[in-house]
């Protein structure tokens, strides 16, 4: 129906016949002469609509968003009168004839539009969608996929459907439940993460397996999660970490260069966890900011100040100084505010000691004393001008209330050192001890320990796993481990997280059966595709690099999803609604 | 972990060092020597483990399917012992070392046994994926996905993901429904296609939309059917049904070039639904087939044979013969065979006329007499050998019944000339005339008929759509259809087919909202992946062409999916089990 697109009309067309189909993006009437910018998937063209067309008439009926195949011939823009914004600037269509293919309603908000309120976006959202940012978006999230899937094809790996009505597996998170027709009283899960399935392609002799996938988890939304995302997922056999690490750390570089024109550096550097916990405060650190925290504890032990010297002598508590490089111009309002930001994470407080033209300014000055308040400026290396928190409290406490501050602080102050910040976090444990000495995986029952079945049951608690993460930015945008592919070691396993022979028959029990007919050794990784893409694009929503997202009540503002069923349906698949209160 | 891939060993490689990593395909002792068939995902290569070397006591313990990494030198195989099957036939490796990475209880049933039944190969899913056969499967599988990304891709096609936590619609089948924890009483309903949300993004200015996506249908299952299926999903802007036909008709040819070299020949012919049921009997003809129904109603109007004669002179009945070369072969076993067959559609029998070497033979002669029989003879254009059977019923009967035994005795007696045969079925009517005198959709409410709103309201019943199917081979393989855009004629639609504006509203009135506000010109086309695979692999079930497939009522043998779920997470759900009758 076209000849041309109008973002790539110029100079090379002028005096051509050309046509056009697209959206009405604006109309101007000007002396008489009618102008329209066309938009279509790849620009804007301005159309002139001269009175003596024979459809003057229908132009003069055109609004805005109409869809019109408009033929008309090509001409330079006159002197002056150029549009470097446009790729189209430089030239303009006259139209010799107009077919208004569809008309449209006045829109209830510009497409090009700012401040739209998301709720109007998310309703509307066919429209919100022509906007160029959007456009733009929805492109880069095609182009990442893209070259993710050259990118495994060209390494051998097969993509491989793995099934969407599954069985609940243990992945942490509430499943999505169905109910089947033909197992009255029976439910189907959505998978969490094809993890079972991916290992089973690996039993199956397939070595090397990926996907490009939806995944659902039924938790509680925040602001960059949904209730189905969509993750690359790979799996290899007969490979350790370091090669699986290097290969997708290759795969990670291509995609950032191919998508956005940046290079990731040439080999992504790595930290255990226990670094990252101690000098970042998370187990995602952000590598742009150049801070780090400074550990206190042999310091503030002997100090006649309990808030600190407590913590410092006490076993799972800790004191630590987060130093700020030209901090000290932070007002005591700011200040408040993030005593305030870091009580979120359970600081009682936040002291500081600001280093002022005129020396150490505090009210923590007088219980530190002279010596350990130098101490404390030589150990941070802190200079004139800058401010020191401080976090004294459970490990935990503290290191979630300086590692987060240490974020918040250099989003408000602009304390990056660089644009992009790869790191692998390695040496993760295998368990998370629950206060009453219970033991939770820290990834998932699979993951394999960095030590022989025996030692593990010694070690339990302290124990590390072959998992790795990659994290840009500070987000984690994939994870991956060894698996465990004996069935001894699995057992262990679970037998340490205190699964039951029963429940692990009944939960997983194919896969327990499959390690004992020749499993290969094997491991792999999930990319987060929604994460990488809010990432790259600098999104600051993940709603805003998925075509139709959900709210974060898990509803969809457009088709008024989820929605009443009628009973009978409901009784097909034998079950009914209950809308007794929750216990 | 490997140098080498098993399969890929030749002798180039003869007299170098070598790892490999795999699975005990078959173990030999022979005069002291123990020979291993090594299997990995390139094929097999064999070893061979002398009496003195240092790991022979391990590899006395090496029974099928242990996993192993073998170190060894390739030498060429003794005058006379090459293995001509195996690409590695020429050559052996003789191990030097031996390391077992993991061992294998005794399987159930040999990996390369082709007699295992199937209940077995889906419980062990896993054992089955190593067979050669379903490795290749899925190989080709994800190699026609692949070709079908780059060519999407190539035409400037942009993957885009839709939801699968959505609103039923109106697609006919089943939907699977999924509560919602966050929506009390609510459900969402996994997706039977994205066809509403694939038209959503032609309004939302994409132009051109695919996606490889998984969809749902909770229907009674048929052999060639799965609960969840997975559809290339097209859709573009600007482009009338020729344009989009002859595009989906490159992909087509491509893909089988390129997956399987068959060249499908130049420009796939079409046929109009109506002929298609008048001389093939089905909307799906198997073109291989070189026969045709031929009609006779004018001849037989006249017959003293009212079995003929009725249904000839009745409008909605007809009278049909199907010549069947070679068919006076066939015993009158084999034709009570048939009878019963053509029961299974409806027919009240079936009669016959075989075309002897002396003559013509069937017991309705002395009904027809010998003029009638001659002209049938001629009409039919039978020969000697031949034999004509004949259907005589309501038109719907006939077509089944005949149709289908054309199919089937193409089977049983190799009756196909040609191995490929695409075809495009055209001119589909708009609407189903239901017996009370109603209207339904033959394809989905937004198909867009060939005639304007006026028109179509006044010769409804009749009416033809825009839409298109692609047969190969007497498979639907695709299908689709020009969309309506503009929103009086969809309103007339929706009117006809006795859908109220409340109705309409409810269920996707988002739809209807989104076509006043400039909706563009457009359609596109589905096809089913498994059945496109399932034909290029001529496996018998879809189940063979899916890694984890369900069975016909919809389970899963290998994970016992679906199961029971506590009640304490259902009523997290507000729902519960309810297994009353159904009414």
């Amino acid at each position: 129906m076209r000849t041309n697109y109008c973002g790539e009309l110029n100079k090379d067309n002028i005096d051509q016949t050309v046509e056009i189909c697209g959206w009405v993006n604006r109309r101007r009437d000007h002396g008489g002469v009618i102008f329209l910018d066309i938009r279509d998937k790849r620009g804007i063209a301005q159309v002139v609509i001269n009175p003596d067309n024979a459809d003057f008439a229908i132009a003069e009926t055109i609004r805005n968003e109409f869809v019109l195949k408009i033929t008309g011939t090509v001409i330079a823009r006159g002197e002056g009168l150029a549009n470097p914004k446009l790729a189209s600037g430089d030239i303009e269509i006259v139209a010799s004839h107009i077919e208004i293919l569809n008309t449209s309603k006045p829109v209830p908000f510009q497409i090009d539009a700012t401040d739209t309120s998301e709720e109007v976006r998310l309703k509307y959202r066919y429209l919100d969608l022509r906007n160029d940012a959007m456009q733009k978006r929805m492109r880069l999230r095609s182009k990442v996929t893209h070259f993710m899937r050259e990118f495994m094809d060209s390494h051998d790996f097969l993509d491989i459907e793995t099934p969407f009505l599954t069985k609940a597996t243990p992945e942490g998170a509430r499943d999505y439940l169905v109910p089947s027709r033909t197992h009255p009283g029976e439910f189907f899960a959505l998978p969490q993460s094809p993890q079972l399935f991916k290992q089973l392609l690996m039993m199956s002799g397939f070595e090397r397996y990926y996907q490009i996938v939806k995944c659902f988890r039924d938790e509680d939304l925040r602001a960059d999660r949904q209730p189905e995302f969509t993750q690359l997922d790979v799996e290899t056999s007969f490979m350790n970490e370091d090669e699986i690490m290097k290969m997708m750390e290759e795969l990670t570089r291509g995609m950032f260069k191919d998508a956005i024109d940046v290079d990731l550096g040439d080999e992504f550097p790595s930290i255990t966890y226990a670094d990252a916990m101690h000098l970042y405060g998370v187990d995602r650190p952000d590598m742009r900011i150049p801070m780090q925290m400074t550990d206190m504890d042999e310091l503030m032990q002997g100090v006649d100040f309990k808030v600190f010297s407590g913590p410092a002598s006490s076993d799972g508590s800790r004191v630590a100084a987060l130093r700020v490089p030209g901090g000290a111009s932070i007002s005591r309002k700011k200040i408040d505010k993030y005593t305030k930001y870091v009580s979120i994470y359970g600081a009682k407080g936040l002291a500081y000691i600001k280093l002022n033209e005129d020396g150490p300014a505090s009210p923590i000055l007088k219980f530190l004393g002279d010596d350990v308040t130098a101490k404390v400026i030589e150990m941070t290396g802190a200079q004139t001008g800058d401010i020191i928190f401080f976090g004294a409290d459970k490990t935990k406490i503290v290191n979630e209330a300086l590692g987060n501050l240490r974020e918040q602080l250099a989003k408000d102050m602009d304390l990056f050192d660089k644009p992009w910040a790869p790191i692998w976090v390695v040496d993760f444990p295998m368990f998370d001890e629950n206060d009453d000495g219970s033991l939770s995986a820290i990834h998932h029952p699979f993951t394999a320990p960095n030590v022989d079945a025996k030692t593990l049951e010694e070690t339990a608690p302290t124990a590390l796993s072959r998992a790795y993460d990659l994290v840009i930015n500070g987000s984690e945008v994939g994870g991956g481990s060894i698996r465990i592919h004996q069935v001894e070691m699995q057992q262990t396993v679970l037998k340490l997280l205190g699964i039951s022979d029963e429940e692990a028959k009944d939960k997983f029990g194919f896969l327990l059966d499959a390690l004992e007919y020749g499993c290969p050794p094997h491991g792999g990784m999930a990319f987060g595709l929604d994460r990488l893409v809010m990432i790259m694009t600098g999104s600051d929503s993940i709603r805003d690099v998925i075509a139709f997202p959900k709210t974060q009540t898990a509803a969809c503002l457009l088709t008024d999803a989820p929605a009443e069923v009628p009973r009978k349906v409901l009784r097909e698949l034998s079950v009914q609604v209950s809308l007794a209160k929750k216990d």
